[in-house]
């Protein structure tokens, strides 16, 4: 860092306040709180300024003066963020660019298959565009409804459908980024191919707001899947489980669109605490799992499949009990169970979570070791991973004990993040799988990352933001 | 650059040969002319040196000891590259750094899914030990008999099979690379979530060797499909081609893995010049299309689909006529027509080619649009235009006029690339889809990029390679 980050001045806040104009500028406690209270209040952040730019050009405006005075930018989308990337120190001293303003869907393309949209557009937003003219965007995750796209591509989301489909990194053809200089690229391309040079889109999706703002992006639709067949599955361990999937993806191929393993634990939470859930199945079972599958052209045919598929798992004895979704309520019946295990956790009392991954294959020896070594560590508290088996991706949460003291628990984050990761690096694992590493996991990245690995990505840092005013504190 | 690179001296040329021992230090002229010819011989190179290490540790070695003395170095695997990126210049002072002699399959983990090879395993061995297991790598491609998987990795190559699967960059999960200095980054993990900071692996995915040496990759697996159909159909016109595109994708979703359009004289030009090369119709059509459906359930779903594809094709006039493939032998005798396509055009003189993209919605009007300009700044030249259809991905050549000069046609390349690169500027495309940049485009590059793209490219280039060794004169 070439010269030390400043505070922002009675002066340059009216500066900056100038480029968006007064209204979009908030100073005050009452207007800039909600962008400072993340979804799970670990971070606290302070800020004089929440500034909410209205164009490109304002982005580009902002982060000329930032870079050239000094002062460290926040970049901000639904402030949604599970590992507190999107919220200033607290200092005060960081100013929060709000994307928000900027929502408008650029371009569809009905025949080339892309969408292009400005980085604010809520994810579902974009969902309800592409089901209007029959195509999927198909990231989907719990946040939907609130998410923007450019904090999505800014933590390459990830969600329920990258067994299908890839991450949010996979589903992105083209950028437009504001470069802390103030410098705009102009990289919205619309092409499945083009080989002419580095791709720099890359180096922005997942970057956490570290390099540049992202402003715009455009994204590959898919034909919608004309049926989907829902299972959900009583099962006796995360072996069976295992034995299903390779099983399910021998037999379905690309329709396997999902595939979710659940602990009988966070069935009885979402239970308990969810409006209207049910048991899926008769009998309580040790674990679950939802499968999903999607046909492009009929729907018998990925019935008879889901029908197959379950005869041969009967058969080898892989699962206990099943039930497929008689209906479109029942199927979105079965996905809310799902969607809903992480928010029921909350009244549960605390939580320490990880979300990792391992590959595939590890998953039911990772959950056993896990398992064992944090009950060790902390009798009577209450494991419940559930996850993203497909993509070896599991939220490995745990909660405290019933009737224990919930910030005492709490006390006790990294020493269970110490005992859960090291067995994840053993396993050749990553112990941010989806959410990122913001401020939550800065301090681990070190023992987690080679030294030539820190080096590459500090030199990353160093030659795209030469003085440090972009989201720093986060990640790096 | 930080000084001037270097000629290697006798004494340097014996350092180099001690770290990979004399017999895989190549300098005679007999020895080393293989390395130096490619697949067009467009591109003459010299070099005092080829060196085949074959470890990991020899090549951080031989990094280390290049970087040290300011000597260049070009990184090679199967030499089939079309656009010069894998040749030396003619100065000889560059040397070759072949990495066919690393060709270990480290790891297959069939629960998994993935692949861990060397970077000098050759594509179709690595298809052979794959499908040894009901896997299938799905890269596809003309030379993958004997181009290497570094080489296909550090171009992000393309292919056939890229409208189900994606570019060669969707296809890998980690990455071991020698980095200039000769640090070597262990980024081998196969995880297929991991969000832990920077994409390090992006940035030597198509970077044709200027940023780093690949030694080792891990590369997803996929089910191998359970069936394939493949039909040829007759068209009047690269329209209904789009339309029949469209209305397949709807109705197979990801079933429909190949889609490739040729015209009338790249079909003439196989039946003249391929062995046993049989017109694929009855009556010769315009234009054809050559669908492939892939089903990982059944064989009767995938023949049901194709048909009733066919039959709304001809219901609405999309298509003149339309074979599908009633054996294995039929649909690789189809495949065959496709694959050879880029061959036969040797034996009509010379030919000026151009690899470019264009949004998929846009290609009937580029082919209009550039048939037109070509033929009348070249009369009687024979535009052979075909391709990736469904990636928007034309190799849009061009035949010399029958009975016309060679070298007074050839000598016509820029020219006719300045005609259709300005078409494919317009619509938004392209100029290099799959092949690269190497030395063919690198004049073309700062017409094409804008000046902070190529600002970013040549900061990113040095930060990683700040002496400059890496493959210089190629791409940027």
């Amino acid at each position: 860092m070439t010269k030390p980050l400043a505070k922002p001045s009675t002066d340059l806040v009216a500066r900056f306040a100038a480029i968006v104009g007064e209204k979009n500028a908030l100073t005050k406690d009452a207007d800039t709180a909600s962008y400072l209270v993340e979804p799970r209040e670990l971070y606290p952040g302070k800020t004089a300024l929440v500034l909410r730019p209205g164009s490109t050009q304002e982005v580009s405006q902002i982060l000329a003066l930032a870079n050239a005075e000094g002062i460290a930018v926040v970049p901000q989308g639904g402030n949604t963020g599970l590992v507190g990337g999107q919220i200033p120190d607290v200092s005060g001293d960081q100013i929060i660019i709000s994307l928000s303003r900027m929502n408008r869907i650029r371009e569809i393309d009905e025949s080339g298959n892309t969408m292009t949209v400005d980085a604010g557009v809520v994810l579902e937003t974009i969902h309800r565009e592409a089901e209007k003219i029959g195509r999927i965007f198909p990231l989907t995750l719990g946040a939907q409804g609130s998410c923007e796209i450019g904090g999505n591509l800014s933590t390459n989301a990830g969600g329920t459908a990258v067994l299908a489909y890839g991450n949010t990194r996979e589903l992105i053809l083209g950028l437009e980024v504001v470069l802390p200089d103030g410098r705009v690229w102009e990289g919205l391309r619309k092409l499945r191919k083009d080989n002419t040079g580095y791709d720099l889109k890359q180096l922005f999706i997942g970057a956490e707001g570290t390099l540049g703002i992202v402003t715009a992006a455009v994204l590959k639709l898919f034909p919608a899947p004309k049926a989907q067949e829902v299972a959900f599955a009583g099962l006796t361990d995360p072996e069976g489980a295992l034995k299903l999937f390779n099983m399910a993806r021998a037999r379905a191929g690309s329709m396997l669109t999902g595939f979710e393993l659940m602990p009988r634990i966070g069935i009885e939470f979402t239970l308990k605490h969810l409006d209207g859930a049910r048991d899926p199945l008769m009998a309580p079972h040790p674990w679950y799992v939802l499968m999903e599958l999607s046909s492009g052209s009929d729907a018998e045919a990925a019935r008879a499949l889901m029908e197959l598929i379950f005869e041969d798992a009967f058969e080898h004895g892989l699962v206990d009990d099943a039930a497929l979704a008689e209906s479109v309520a029942h199927r979105e019946s079965f996905w809310r169970l799902r969607h809903g295990m992480s928010e029921v956790q909350k009244a549960e009392g605390g939580s320490i979570k990880h979300d990792v991954s391992v590959p595939v294959a590890r998953i039911p020896e990772f959950l056993e070791r896990a398992t064992k070594a944090i009950e060790e560590a902390i009798p009577g508290c209450r494991p419940c991973p559930f996850g993203h088996m497909g993509d070896g991706n599991i939220h490995y949460n745990v909660s405290q004990p019933v009737d224990g003291d919930k910030a005492a628990f709490l006390a006790r984050w990294d020493e269970a993040n110490n005992i859960v990761h090291a067995i994840v690096d053993e396993l050749g694992g990553s112990i941010s799988a989806e959410h990122g590493i913001g401020i939550q996991k800065r301090h681990l990245l070190p023992k987690v990352k080679s030294d030539v690995e820190l080096d590459m990505m500090r030199a990353l840092k160093a030659t795209f933001d030469p003085n440090g005013i972009m989201n720093p504190g986060k990640m790096l």
